[in-house]
């Protein structure tokens, strides 16, 4: 099932749902570098709250999104990581590396608006 | 063939052919390096837009640009990456690290305005 984006002003957000397959991830990369330049958006949250399992396939996907869009000039910030999901990741060594994360989706776009807007960098700041 | 470098007010817009050379590139620095000096720009765009491929010779360079005129005051952005072409990136690994991406000529200058003008950072921001 692909996953769903909406557009919100100049943010895209994605909210993945239950489980995402591999097909899905990829998708969802081609959808939103898609998004990108067509809305000209500058940032780009990524809504977790629905998974229950974060595979390193799924955490991969989700760290190339991240460097994708932001080398054109959009931010990304992953939110809502399940705290069973987030000690899972840890133990498990799955890391989101330089990627920005936040509590919730409120959190999310909290930090995209004090960024301001338009300019990526690479290392996800 | 050399890459054209346009003045425009305290900015250098250099915009990048389908193919650049390594002599190219090394010109390139070089040229910026002097028009930074003689013009006194405080803003440097690269424009990536027509580049179909980005190697890391030339992912480099863009780096070596963005922190060598940031320390003659200057601000690099480079604008345009298009989405193969950031997917190809990420895909090998070859990242700008702290230099400063934005989607394209337009969010570019706009990045450059709200900036100000005249104090580099070598960090790139």
């Amino acid at each position: 099932m692909p996953v769903p984006i909406l557009k919100q002003g100049t943010y895209l957000i994605a909210s993945i749902q239950a489980a995402m397959s591999d097909t899905d991830a990829q998708r969802l990369q081609d959808d939103l570098m898609e998004q990108v330049g067509r809305f000209r958006s500058t940032g780009i949250i990524v809504d977790v709250t629905a998974m229950d399992v974060m595979d390193s396939f799924a955490a991969r996907s989700l760290r190339t999104i991240s460097h994708m869009t932001s080398l054109r000039g959009a931010a990304t910030v992953i939110v809502g990581i399940q705290p069973e999901v987030a000690f899972a990741m840890v133990q498990l060594g799955i890391t989101f590396e330089d990627i920005t994360t936040a509590l919730d989706l409120e959190e999310g776009l909290a930090h995209l608006n004090r960024r301001g807007t338009g300019v990526g960098r690479t290392d996800g700041r």
